[in-house]
């Protein structure tokens, strides 16, 4: 069974070098070369992490220049972000509830205090 | 090297099923016999990807009831969303030039169209 977009994409994600390739390129084009300064990688090395982006359609290489620059396809990461958007209200309403919990948490303190004061 | 957090996560959504499962848990608790329902799979099948999901802290199995029903954990979600959310101005921006595009082609159209009605 040959994997569908989506899995593909959380897949090309689901490893830290690879995520720090794609938050250099939010700067812009970048030299292979370039991308592999920051890792403590060799070139080949880094050149597997960006053949997993090229083939999940994270990253484009040009084949107009000689040094063939990386950069940024956002279309993937859109669709995951879509995804994901299904489940906002689950952390929204976690995060309402932890503010009202801290809201009666206060309250309490506030009435213990003004008890105490009495 | 243990797999860092957002990588767990993104790892846990590479899976068709397993999203599915996450899909099926929107609507509220649900026990692992009705989730195995739906998937042409047996039942130690959907217990392995509820293990991956739990394990990524996706999913939370309640100790309490006999049945131990299933319920999504959003937390991880959130952080998988905060992290996309760097990217949004990447594919919003190649949604702008689209939109560019179409209303230029669209005015070639409607000039040419007056061009010939002339």
């Amino acid at each position: 069974m040959s994997p569908d977009r989506l899995s593909t994409t959380f897949s090309a994600l689901a490893d830290p070098t690879r995520r720090a390739i794609l938050a250099r390129l939010i700067a812009g084009e970048v030299s292979v070369t370039e991308l592999a300064e920051p890792f403590a990688m060799s070139l080949p090395a880094v050149s597997k992490h960006l053949k997993v982006l090229e083939r999940a359609g994270l990253i484009k290489r040009s084949r107009e220049a000689q040094w063939r620059p990386c950069r940024l396809a956002a279309g993937p990461l859109k669709d995951a972000a879509d995804w994901l958007e299904h489940y906002r209200h689950f952390w929204e309403e976690s995060l309402d509830r932890l503010d009202e919990y801290l809201g009666e948490l206060q309250a309490q303190e506030q009435e213990e205090r003004h008890g105490r004061k009495d």
